[in-house]
């Protein structure tokens, strides 16, 4: 009998062992989901993980409180109060009290500074709403951890809990209802920009629905030549579609909290034999890397079945990117990819994208199609297709 | 004869000149956006601006080039090059190469550090997509300038052009367009989020038309006793619409890289007289802080105009926030506040919100209305009212 990815308190509990750590101070909405379950709406959240004391959230005056997870005591500050000069002051004292009261106060504290790459909060129209210097705040404490200790929590992100590989399965639900609005709106005259407003749509209307209480999707759609660029970048135009026309759809759809990272390219009635060919190769492609994916798989050759089908049809130049990255607590989580010569293993619990992408601008188009997938005990699941999807 | 605000050009260069810098690196998607008229796709480009030389751009390979502004040199880097294992090595040795070509390398050139609150560039679907560490790829070149630069550069913000004026009209002229689609759906039996859907979705169909390239909305739609948190946080739900609920809409919009930040409240059908005194209020005194607003006006003066209104009805503690911010390179632009005792001058060229709210939950009702309004010589032009608008 094999036993599954351990729990989510295990790995971070071995984490900060293994980095002599007494805490860590989780404040990127992507930590504070892997590390609490907890995904902000403003962004301005911290949450002081000890390696054997209950963990304590401080939250804004203004936070929501209706999606808070069990097990964590929720403390308020003064971020919001009109009358608070500073609320970032009585945060970093409230945080230095909580460190003494459990003796984590001398340095064995990690944190990482930057949120750069982590994922949006709630209230994602702009970036987090802290100071610039916000991370720099903590450095009184002597927080900060080594860089070791940094990258090693990178890792915490790899192996997903089976409730976390639920809340991606929905995400990927959501996103198919989005997907069944792109294959719809496949006519000739329909405007790039109509379509993704009417994916997007799809998806924000599942607020309310089936335990969701978020959901905002990215959709970026490019046809007929803008699909040839969809290997260097995602966007929608107002290019109104043409019969014959590839037409790519990324998107990216986050529902509370948790990604799914999707792409499909489709044909606007009947296409011409160089379009048709740079698709069903595509296709053939990513089954052959789905096919692999196995505990014990190596990254590289994942890969490697993608991209040799390509190479052998004399496409290997037009296939520019990787076959894959994990995803989950993020549009792209940390870690290895799915890459030539990546040495990594697949695990179970762990959630990949395979997308190889074959994009010839001589031949006025190119495609992608893109799943997302976690590696089971006995092979994978693919999560991203279901049944009746596109 | 009085005039204008100073060009862009002028501004940055008095900056520069006032804090002894030889140039500036822009990274941020706001900062390259005032710095150039350039809105990034990626998020991952940076802008050389010398005191007394031309700038210089640096974009990923991967980065759309269609809406490259005129006036400044594009360099491309190897970012999304699959073959080049450090893109960021590559480009922190160019960035030397051109400071020293320009004799600018010594401890004379600022940058800012950190992401927080800044502008999401186009591609927004998560933060910056730059390594944890990218401002600090730049200490080894002596970048940083002091923080009174730093500070400094923050003025930058506040005074725009009649080009930046423009291209937030516009912004805002696609967000009346969005707000369109609030009130036709305001209907009992519809939910919060499908208003929000309706909304974002009219924004997004607007790619392509009068010189749109990008345009994209966040709508957060408060109804009932929801509208009461309006003023702690901003968030759509699954609740539907009934008669007599009040009905408030949040809605940040992108459009080209500028924002708009609008709030509507409406009654759906026939309200209660709780209810219609608090919006009344909040109209009216919305009306008194926007008829205050000219050249010389004094910030906490235009907060007190709204506020005093509120307070002399026994509303004050319901007005839990700032009566304003500035507003156009980002959904909230540093910069003083509509406030309380804030002795900062209003000075033409200036963007402000003016968003004054009362949320009474023991009525089950909120209420906020926001506009942007620039300040001109003769005094004001409000920018999000546009002939039949909501």
């Amino acid at each position: 009998m094999t036993s599954g990815p351990p729990s989510r308190a295990q790995q971070i509990r071995g984490f900060l062992q293994e980095n002599r750590l007494r805490a860590w101070l989780a404040w990127r909405p992507d930590e504070l989901l892997m590390l609490s379950g907890y995904f902000p709406a403003w962004g301005a959240s911290l949450l002081i993980y000890f390696v054997d004391a209950e963990p304590v959230l401080f939250v804004p005056l203004l936070e929501p409180r209706d999606h808070m997870p069990f097990g964590l005591r929720v403390v308020e500050y003064p971020w919001g109060d009109i009358k608070c000069a500073d609320p970032y002051a009585v945060l970093v004292s409230a945080v230095a009290a909580e460190l003494a009261k459990a003796n984590a106060n001398a340095g064995e504290v990690g944190m990482n500074f930057s949120a750069s790459r982590a994922s949006l909060p709630i209230n994602s129209a702009e970036q987090m709403p802290l100071p610039e210097d916000f991370a720099t705040l903590f450095t009184s404490l002597s927080v900060g951890g080594n860089a070791a200790a940094r990258a090693g929590f990178a890792n915490l992100y790899l192996r997903k809990t089976p409730e976390e590989i639920a809340a991606i399965r929905l995400a990927n639900q959501v996103a198919n209802i989005g997907l069944r609005a792109f294959v719809e709106n496949l006519q000739p005259g329909v405007s790039e920009a109509e379509i993704a407003a009417s994916v997007e749509s799809a998806i924000t209307r599942q607020i309310g629905e089936n335990g969701v209480f978020h959901s905002r999707g990215w959709a970026m759609v490019q046809s007929g030549p803008n699909s040839a660029e969809a290997g260097r970048f995602n966007r929608s135009s107002g290019r109104r579609l043409r019969n014959g026309d590839l037409v790519s759809i990324e998107l990216a759809t986050c529902v509370n909290g948790y990604w799914s990272d999707l792409t499909r390219t489709e044909a606007v009635g009947t296409t011409g034999s160089e379009a048709a060919e740079i698709l069903s190769l595509v296709r053939d492609a990513q089954h052959a890397s789905l096919a692999g994916i196995r505990p014990g798989a190596i990254a590289g050759d994942i890969d490697a079945l993608a991209r040799d089908k390509i190479a052998a049809k004399g496409f290997a130049s037009f296939f520019t990117h990787h076959t894959g990255h994990h995803v989950g607590f993020r549009y792209h989580d940390p870690g290895f990819l799915l890459f030539p010569g990546e040495p990594a293993k697949l695990e179970s619990g762990m959630v990949l994208t395979v997308e190889p992408g074959v994009y010839v601008p001589a031949r006025g188009c190119g495609a992608r199609i893109e799943d997302n997938v976690v590696v089971t005990e006995a092979g994978h699941e693919v999560l991203s297709r279901i049944a009746g999807s596109a």
